[in-house]
C-alpha cells in the first residue's frame, strides 16, 4: 500500500509521500509516488499516486507523451488544475478498462487513486483527489488535506493541528508525524519519505524539498521524539474517575 | 460501523466498545455491542461484535438459546474459551449463509466479527478474534490487544502504550483513548461507549465498568485534556532541519 496526504495551506501546497509498494511479500519495492511536472513558466504541477503500480506509472508516461505530442489537451494548455485532476481521471479510467474487461484478468485489481495539486498562473494553489472511478474532490477550508492510500492510521493528528493558515513549517511536520503513525502501525508503508512544500506562485523557483531514506537519522529522532511525547501526554492524563459499578 | 477492542493484560481483561450502529444514514441507533454471559459459578465470557447488526443479534440470541436447552454444546459446558471462539465462528457463518445463497439476497452482506473473551476456572484468561468466515485469531504477548469495526484511526496510541504487564487502571484509559481518536475521525463511530474489566479469576464478582453516554462530562474532559496534551505534545517536537534543497 502507500500512504500520500496533501495539504492546501493560505502560503502554498504541502505534499508527503512513502515510497514503498508491494506486488506480493516478494516484490517489496521503492518507487517515488511524488511526481513533478514543473518544466513550465506560469505554471507547476504535483502528483501523489496511490493503488496499482502499473496504472499509475501508465498514467504518468501518458501524461508525458500528451506534452511531448503537444496533444490536444496536455499540461501545458491546461486552463486550470480542475481540468488536470479531470484528465488524469480520464486517463486512470482507459487504463483500467484495458484490464477490467472480463475474459483471463477478471477480479484483477487495477484501480488506483491520485491526488493532483498544483497552480496556473493568475489561479489558485489547489489540490484534488482523484478516484479509481474518475472523479475527483477538491480540498475545502474547513478540511484543506486530501489522503489516499492508508488514511486512517495519520488522519487523527491532521485533524487535530492542520487548519487552512498553520504556517508550512508546522504543516510540513504534521505531515511528516502523520506518516510517522501510520509507518509505526502498518507494514506496507515505509521510507523513503518524500516531503515537498510547493510556495504558491513560485512557478520557476524550487521547492522546499526533503527526502529521507531508511534509518534516515532525522527521520529516526523525530519518530523517537514523538513516540516519546506521546507517552509523556498519556501519563499526564487525568486518572478514570469512578467506575458505574464495581 | 463499530469500534471494538480488547486487551490482555497478566491480571485480566480489558472490553471498550462503541455503540453507535446504521443501517443507512436515516437509521443510526444505539445499540451495545458489550454482551455480558456472567451468570456461571465457574465461568464467565464476553463478546464484542461488529458487522451486520441482524447476524450479530442472531449469534447472540442462538448462544442464549443453546444455553437454556441446554445443547451438547453450550456455554455452560465449553472446556475453553478456544471452544467457544469456534462455536460463535460456526453460528455466524450459518446464519450467513441463510442470506448470501444467491438469490434475491446476492450481494448483500450479512458479515460480522466478534471478539470473543473469557475464562474458565483452571484456564487462563484469553481472547480471541472471530473473523467473518468464522476462524478465529489469539492474542500474543507480543501483541496483546485484538480490535474490530474501524480498527485503524486508534491503534497507534494503543501500539505505544500498551503491553501484558500494563496496569488495568492505564490499560482501560487507553483503551478509552483510542475510542477517542476513532470518534474524531470517524462519524459511524459514536457514544454511548462502555468500558469493562474483568480481573481474572473473579468468576462471581461485579466487574468494573464504566458507561459514558453522548455529553458525558468525564468522557468530554477526557477529550479535551488529550486533544490539549497532544497539540502541545506536537509544538514541543524539534523543528525540521534544513532541507534537501530550497
Amino acid at each position: 500500500m502507500t500512504y500520500c496526504v496533501a495539504i492546501k495551506l493560505k502560503t502554498g501546497l504541502v505534499f508527503c509521500t512513502d515510497s514503498r509498494t508491494n506486488a506480493g511479500v516478494d516484490q517489496v519495492n521503492s518507487y517515488s509516488k511524488l511526481h513533478r511536472f514543473n518544466s513550465f513558466a506560469d505554471r507547476k504541477f504535483f502528483l501523489l499516486t496511490a493503488g496499482n503500480l502499473a496504472t499509475t506509472q501508465a498514467v504518468i508516461k501518458a501524461m508525458q507523451n500528451d506534452l511531448e505530442a503537444g496533444a490536444p489537451f496536455n499540461l501545458a494548455n491546461a486552463h486550470s488544475t480542475t481540468e488536470v485532476a479531470d484528465y488524469v481521471g480520464r486517463l486512470s479510467v482507459q487504463i483500467q478498462q484495458k484490464y477490467v474487461a472480463g475474459g483471463p484478468m477478471a477480479g484483477f485489481d487495477a484501480s488506483a487513486s491520485f491526488i493532483v495539486g498544483g497552480q496556473i498562473l493568475g489561479r489558485e494553489a489547489d489540490i484534488y483527489l482523484v478516484y479509481p472511478e474518475g472523479n475527483h474532490i477538491a480540498a475545502a477550508k474547513k478540511h484543506p488535506f486530501l489522503q489516499i492510500g492508508e488514511t486512517k492510521y495519520g488522519k487523527p493528528i491532521i485533524e487535530r493541528i492542520i487548519n487552512s493558515q498553520t504556517a508550512p513549517e508546522t504543516a510540513m511536520l504534521c505531515a511528516l508525524v502523520s506518516m510517522d503513525s501510520t509507518i509505526h502501525s502498518n507494514a506496507t508503508v515505509g521510507p523513503p519519505v518524500e516531503l515537498l512544500y510547493y510556495a504558491k506562485d513560485n512557478f520557476q523557483g524550487e521547492d522546499t524539498q526533503y527526502f529521507f531514506d531508511e534509518g534516515d537519522p532525522q527521520l529516526a529522532k523525530l519518530s523517537n521524539a514523538w513516540n516519546d511525547k506521546i507517552c509523556a501526554a498519556f501519563s499526564g492524563l487525568p486518572p478514570l474517575g469512578d467506575p458505574f459499578y464495581n
